[in-house]
């Protein structure tokens, strides 16, 4: 039987992504006391106990949060007023793990104004933000996540958002696979009352295409982290700030006139050497890819090899999704004061294991800033100890978030409602006129206004004046 | 029975796109003859008579051009070099009908180099470069071709090309369609040998899907239109530079603080806004598509709808791909001297029949520039008359070319040596790894190095060492 | 008799800047006991006493601190390299003013290399990195400062510095003009030994030329405030990247798409405005000086008046060292969400006290950030409090301040070695050699290499191959 | 004496630059006849025959270039209204040497509607425009000048212009020096009555500031080509499309992903790298002066000495002013199909005489393309023989001629208006607020809109309202 374990203890322990979101750093949770909240008997003020979270009375700090958010996630709320008519999720029983964020409360709010009931727990041990859970649960949510759960704990949650008496979950909205793999593991006769899965993870994509390969998938899946619009903003445009942003808040370094290699020039490359390149960095390029690699020519880039230029930079960046782009032989041979990072998918890119041998001190100089110094003398920057440096040591926006969550809301809404046969035991994308559509949610943010096709035109065209406008294959 | 006239009549008349090729300009058919090369007996230094152009004795200065352009289309020249061990076109008998330039002739020859026999028309009657053409008769090409045909003679090439005793071509390559259109109504029993079409043309490739669709098509066709690297060249990167040459050429504008609205953001509008932006012009974008419209907004365009701003931008360019995107109600509220011209597909962008009435003036100022005069005096500067703005006032960079007549080659040598059953009858993209390897040959000219993934990186991806690197859907 | 205290109050008390250090957050002082530095009785390990700081005993933590930011300062390490052989500042007493910082640890270890003694205080009561002032104290420098002083303490401080029985400085190192302010009021003959000073700060150069108009200034003083070098780094090229960093590190914005209004395209303006249009926003300019202005629209930014923008913008940012110029009535007329901030000289730019009504909330939501509520509950994003936001909520890299000292140094050594006369009682630029000279010490941090001039060109050019190579106007 | 011939000769023999001007192709003069127009009697439609020109009969032709002229030069417009109430030149007997071309005329009539008399020849004995001069002698001016006047022609044309019985000038418009030298040399009493010199050319100004030092300069002279926005037009603006356009039209070269390699960062280079960087070339910089060195490094160009790249790169551009820049070992050392251009000051910056040796073969591939052909095969691409790119092979746009026109007049009506002793016999910049008012005449074209200074804010900067807005030397 196949086994989800090694990919999810990565995936649980190490991704404290949403720890640094916006509004995050201004409550602490100090003055909790230290019990678990499993042993904790909390209702909230309507008497409802169906819930485990750290401490029902931070709802309103809480609900503040949540209303900040939705200031930020329009389309989201657009969605809610579009269904005060009609309840397109109308009896459907949405099972979540996800990030417990204000970000993800506008979506369980919205789902719950389009007609569905949710339970929810968390996808990441310390990424609850507790305060949020609290205002969930004083909603009326049933809510199984705090900040610093122990891995029991966390499967504990999962199995009491799925496991009750007289409720059976009929979608899955999920970010790694954890609580799919749960059902399957535990529960394998649930997937009979299943519409689909929604999937928002490279990792649980991943795992639900092998699914699907060994003919082990039982309902249809849409592999949400794959929409253009998504993959623009948390790739492109989203690195082509956090790379700065990255590298400021941990060193301060000035950007003009730094030579810097950027491994690989997929979206994430894309995005660091634009903004490196605005800032006036030198910029070199690595790829193994030659479509990309001429991309990077043509958009201005020395397209290298590492060693002919390790000598001389002054940062490394890594975007690869590849392991052992950096390995020890480059880190030798980096000079004094080289900053390291990773923009990519894992931490595998920097062998950082190769830095922990007794001839290098390290030295924690700040939080997520580590100097490696060799025996000469010579330091090394290395930052998040190799881990994402997007999520590690700056923000995502929220408006990036909003798409994320649109698309989510708009996939659940697809699979629940499609007739009969439409999807097989399959990974589906999201339909282009789908993505079209949580693009148009949010022109409004900036005040764009989209041009209609007339008739004749559209004619002309071969195309439904509504969209979709581009084949799917269109980035 | 269904026509292409409507289609090919466009095509073979309005596009004399490399007439203003590079080198173009330095020779002149002015002592030549007006006698019709139908009419001319012509032999060439061997005694060989299979062919007709312009007039045999330029072929010394044919074959300079040819040797220039040879130096800019090293990928081409890496093909001959590694065919000298093998011959992967032996047997080959290709037909083709394209533009006949220095850079076809480049082609052509490397296809013989490969092993192909060639016979050859020109697919518009204003493009060919006689000097050319008597090169390649003289090298023993049997070449259909001059420049200023007339329509009747092209057919008549283009059935000198087909109708041969004792000749049958069995590989098609085609850049409009017009060659697989006369085969299809004239020798309908000639697809029996024909392994496969190779098409160039967005035309073209609209006709044979049109064909698959209906269930016509009788062989396998390869879309080398829509392949990666083509497409990145010819539109984003090309047009980057050709709006700037274009516009410079023909009005002497100062790009600087003008502003500009450029109408769609596909590839062809990306290009066009990116340069301009980066010299100092105020762009406006409009879109029909929410999700190229949410990309505007994010790379720093304000997205309008045209009737926002037609009254104060000092240009107006189209890259839509629709028609009758400006129209006259637009025209007739734009300022005094405002530019006018398309940068897009065809020339129905911009509604200039309705600029044909009798109230307004139109004044030629210069090749390819009108002032059109309303009675108050304003003046609008239209360019090409609506034609493409690139092919009719720029020039096409040989690396361009370059890109794809390698993409050409390699799927003639794709579909001619395919196991059968492996192209069905129907169109096909260039394969992904056919599309990396065009690029792979074009990195040395930049003195680009690309690096190889190591056995245990290239397992983890789940890659093959030599690629394909990427899904068939990544741009 | 002329008073400096309205002036250098608003200095001292306002410009908490350099608390914002790299390294400073990674030490604390909370161990510290509140006895007052006056009251205590150190010697360091050598018995000197001659200093008042807080607490000798973290002299090494701040030897470290020196220790990396002499990594950063080549061009102060390459000074004292060539100061071996000669000691231009032999006999040299000089008494400064300036933050006590670990960049400034290196100027004053510079200085005292190349031959001369220092006496030093502060000119911030906020800004005293304590165990910086320790490892001076512990190196046998007389520093007299801390973090927290009382006004009080401050002019103690200076007094301390140079009220010395048997000590006469004979140079004068400020920031800000208050040391030289106390020289005049307290010890004006003590001019009489005195060869020059040498200011740093906008506001201590302005009162130089007032004093200088007014036929007060009794000593040359050199303006290191306007080097051409020193300039662009201050303000174009720093503010490039600390307008983004400010941002970010206050409001997590994402910047693509986002439309932002800049107030003033001077050198500030333009670096913040080169910054967001690189980052994907639409940037309009406000300007008064048609220069600037002309200089805005050919850079692609539209020229407009704030009131014809006000209303949409999501961003304001003023660069003008003017006053009141976002002023109620555009605050009242932002959209909800609008983020205003100040890039610009001094606090006056934003009329933050108009804001200080009964009907407005303030609500503070994070450090550096207020949220103001109007009646209806619309949120302006105020940062700072209208101070400077790149001193606030920024850092200055370590890159610029090394600009800084070494200009400092090099003004000192010009002034002390001058041959009588060449310098009058007056205010003066440094020497465009010198300037040059700076710039060329920081070219090894980029592996720059400079050509040189060969004889026959120099004469060409009717210039010294050793520079300098610009009139002194050019910038 | 001290003699001006040297200097001269190059100038009038080697700068056609304004042949390509915008319109300038659309004439011809193919049906003139061969006469000299000294030998010709032509009087006007009024009688009138005092000038000598190519044809009267061109008249019409011209007036409508001029009229088109006029649209795009709104500045002088604007001066002509203003002038309708006051007449600043009344009585002012301007004597003029400059291109003669429709801008020029439009200048010239300005003046007139100013209230002054002009006499004018031509400072290049081939850019004269004989349409436009044709249409001035209609418009009664007196107009010397025609296309193609020998040199003795146009020193005969200069003493026309000149040496009339009845009329003494008391105004010199130059742009070159030759007509100064000429009074100065042949009617050196004139100068008591002139009250001043306009000056326009690098070349004529450095003769005026040699005058000066040499105590020989007899009238105040104002050297406009210093202006800020001049300079700024000129050179950073103007060049940064130049460069782009020059290329583009010799040689059709794809910028992207090329290495070009620019000499000089001055304004000028500053240009060029600024418009290559953004078409996504690679671009090195070399420098003498580390302040513009070092401002190449922080807009993110490496800096380098020519040897260490000329092996590689693409593309070679002069920006410097200095001589044998490009010398014949670095010409030695250039890869195959290297273009070598020449963006700087004169014809020296690369040593083309260096080229003209009898192992190289020269080809001339194109009007101002040659290729020098090494024994080896290899071909350098040397554009216009080493003199300036942007004037020989692209245009200069009007707004750029507008900005110097109108500095011209403003300085002629600073100069003629000044109260006794204000200018002495020196050279002077034009005062900033001419410079300022410049500016403010062109923000127009761009629908620019300039705030304007409240009292209180003037008062707080200690600025005039109407400016100046910043010291003299702001650039």
């Amino acid at each position: 039987p196949f086994s989800l374990i090694p990919l999810f203890l990565s995936h649980v322990l190490s991704v404290p992504a949403l720890l640094s979101q916006p509004g995050a750093a201004s409550y602490t949770d100090s003055s909790d006391d230290e019990t678990s909240p499993r042993d904790k008997q909390q209702k909230n003020s309507k008497g409802n106990g169906d819930f485990c979270i750290k401490n029902i009375k931070q709802a309103d700090f809480g609900r503040r949060e949540i209303e900040i958010a939705e200031q930020e996630m329009p389309a989201l709320m657009a969605l809610r007023k579009r269904a005060q008519g009609e309840k397109p999720l109308a009896g459907a029983k949405v099972v979540g793990c996800t990030h417990i964020t204000a970000q993800t409360a506008v979506l369980m709010e919205t789902l719950t104004a389009l007609g569905a009931q949710c339970r929810w727990a968390a996808c990441n041990i310390y990424s609850t933000q507790n305060e949020v859970a609290a205002a969930l649960a004083e909603g009326g949510f049933s809510v199984f996540a705090w900040k610093g759960e122990s891995e029991d704990d966390f499967w504990w949650c999962i199995d009491r958002c799925v496991n009750l008496e007289g409720w059976q979950p009929n979608m899955i909205l999920d970010d790694g696979g954890d609580l799919t793999h749960w059902i399957y593991k535990k529960y394998p006769n649930m997937f009979k009352k299943i519409k689909g899965i929604v999937e928002e993870s490279v990792t649980g994509v991943h795992r639900l295409y092998q699914l699907s390969k060994a003919g082990k998938l039982c309902v249809p899946a849409m592999n949400v982290n794959d929409s253009v619009t998504k993959q623009k903003f948390d790739n492109l445009y989203c690195c082509r700030e956090s790379i700065l942003d990255g590298l400021k808040r941990t060193t301060d370094v000035m950007f003009g006139g730094k030579q810097v290699v950027v491994c690989g020039y997929g979206e994430v490359g894309k995005g660091c050497c634009a903004a490196l390149k605005a800032m006036g960095s030198i910029v070199y390029v690595t790829e193994i890819d030659p479509i990309c690699a001429l991309q990077a020519c043509m958009d201005g880039f020395r397209l290298v090899k590492l060693n002919e230029v390790i000598r001389q930079v002054d940062i490394v960046i890594t975007c690869t999704g590849n392991k052992n782009v950096v390995v020890r032989e480059y880190l030798d041979r980096m000079k004094n004061g080289c900053i390291v990072c990773n923009m990519g998918h894992s931490n595998t890119e920097i062998d950082v294991a190769s830095l922990r041998t007794p001839e290098l001190t390290w030295e924690r100089v700040r939080s997520q800033v580590d100097h490696v110094i060799w025996p000469d003398g010579k330091r090394i920057v290395l930052l998040a100890e190799g881990r994402l440096l997007n999520l590690s040591c700056s923000t995502v926006p929220t408006f990036v978030l909003s798409i994320t969550a649109t698309t989510q809301a708009l996939a659940l809404i697809e699979l629940y409602n499609a007739p009969e046969g439409r999807y097989k035991q399959d990974v589906y994308l999201l339909p282009k006129k789908m993505d079209e559509y949580v693009a148009s949610l949010h022109l409004p943010t900036f005040d764009a206004h989209l041009t209609e096709l007339s008739d004749e035109q559209a004619k002309y065209l071969g195309l439904n004046k509504n969209g979709p406008f581009k084949p799917n294959y269109y980035r």
